[in-house]
């Protein structure tokens, strides 16, 4: 295996020369200063817990592991800005695939316009990639905690998807819509800064929409009454996993978006006008419980979403 | 296991409230605006790679995990403000360990006034400790591209304790000053911004003089004439190491500086004001070349760093 020195330059070769005052190599990079406030976040993909290498190729790893922190910052309204990669590899990896994997990741941070700027090589038994992106702010930013009773619930594309491309990866299928939403999520960015301006909370769904909304909720001090055949769900979806499955979903990487009622038709507008799929389907309330009802009115236990530690996740009251 | 919500609130519990206009527990943490340039930097302790758990306590880990970072802002010169932290934990990682982790690195975060703003948690076999740290420059960074021809080089603290100390640590010895460094590095941060008025060129010694002095040589397009003698050493690694031991060193964490010869007065009577040790140990030389001279004047063959991949390292010869 090549050296330290060698994997660092075949991976940074992937990328375009960061235009910083100093870029990767030194012992770190300097940026120049923000104009607009700096949004931050990192998130890791880890080997056996949110991929397998039989599953995955190395260019899927990198876009993933990309995608799932550039979903942060579209959760923010935030413009991707500059990102740092700490990878931690067995020394067995295969140089080629090093090199796949920073193509994987290259490729979606073109597409998105952020940088990388410097990063970490470690050995390690597993493979794991630990990215921590940051983009700026032209305006407030779009937290969890601004929501009020009354305001509408929206969800951008579908749900579930990548919950049953999962459960096809884990059943030898290796194609098809489901499977390409696990492996190569697509990043919220454009509808994040468009719904800046009109929303008053969001944050991006990767837990389950059901755990997700419980986390909106409960930083803004409100509860929601979900209609469950509103949810969006593709016909692969709807016939696999039903809307109760898609709640409970995991890893969708779309936006969850509470919009006040005065500029709920500015929103919509605004949507169709940028090709943005959002669907509304609930509304926020004063009581701070989470209510679902089904196709007939009837209330729903709500399920509970995926947690990696205890597997069981945690109940989705807003008020516990 | 508690589940990662709870893991979460534990470790932050560790810490002050960050004072930023959204701290951690939404997508991102939002940030305001840098006066200065940004210094970022990335770096993991993983374990049986750069740690055991029969060796290090989990404060020590959480300590280290810092301190490998902060001293890349120190090479920079820079002031340390934020860090996000994703931690990669087993399953059976016990409550208790996490919240002496959480100790560990908040300690020395105190010290240093640096805000945990972010982070993310998740399973993995193995413990590692990820951050990414930034630091704000009220001056030009201080590179390893600067130095010239002439420029005197000096070294801060003591080389080669850090590399006793795991022989100890190795050997069943778990007390003394050398363990001490190799658990609980100091990173030099008053040092980086005091050189940051006079040298020309510095960077953290992590992975052995030889190797990092050959990265600054590289990066400065220079060679260096090191006095082997001159090697600042406490006494237990002048016995157990000897210079050509403490050459080949790795994790000293002390500050590696390149000071024009015009300067040189000013930056030592600087340093003796400010209690800061350094060592004058060489000059930096037109011929890119790396000279190692005893005591007697002989030239010796450069030794190899330590390489977390080849196990060998590579060779250290400025100009390959």
């Amino acid at each position: 295996m090549p050296g330290e020195f060698d994997l660092i330059q075949r991976f940074l070769a992937c990328f375009p020369r960061a235009r910083v005052p100093v870029g990767p190599g030194d012992d770190c990079a300097v940026l120049a200063p923000s104009r607009g406030a700096l949004c931050v976040t990192t998130d890791a993909v880890v080997e056996d817990v949110h991929f397998t290498r039989a599953t995955f190729s190395a260019a899927d790893i990198g876009h993933k592991a990309l995608a799932v922190n550039l979903s942060d910052l579209a959760a923010m309204g935030a413009t991707p800005r500059w990102f740092v990669c700490a990878l931690a590899l067995p020394r067995d990896f295969p140089a080629r695939e090093l090199s796949a994997m920073g193509r994987g990741m290259a490729a979606l941070a073109k597409a998105h316009r952020i940088m990388l700027v410097g990063g970490n090589f470690t050995s390690a038994r597993e493979v794991s990639v630990t990215l921590t992106v940051t983009g700026e702010l032209s305006h407030a930013p779009l937290t969890r905690a601004g929501a009020r009773p009354g305001d509408l619930l929206y969800v951008s594309g579908t749900l579930g998807d990548a919950r049953l491309g999962l459960q096809h990866l884990q059943a030898g299928v290796r194609r098809g819509a489901a499977v390409k939403r696990q492996r190569r999520p697509e990043p919220r960015i454009a509808l994040g800064k468009l719904a800046a301006r009109f929303a008053s909370a969001g944050m991006d769904v990767s837990d389950g929409l059901a755990q997700d909304l419980g986390h909106l909720c409960a930083a803004s001090r409100v509860g929601v009454e979900l209609e469950l055949e509103r949810l969006p769900l593709s016909p692969a979806v709807r016939a696999a996993l039903g809307p109760e499955g898609a709640l409970r979903g995991g890893e969708d990487y779309e936006l969850l978006l509470a919009v006040p009622p005065s500029r709920m038709q500015a929103f919509e507008r605004a949507c169709a006008r940028a090709g943005q799929e959002v669907t509304r389907m609930g509304v926020l309330t004063r009581e701070r419980t989470l209510r679902i009802r089904d196709a007939g009115g009837h209330l729903l236990t709500p399920p509970a979403g995926f947690d990696h530690f205890t597997r069981t996740g945690r109940q989705i009251r807003p008020d516990d």
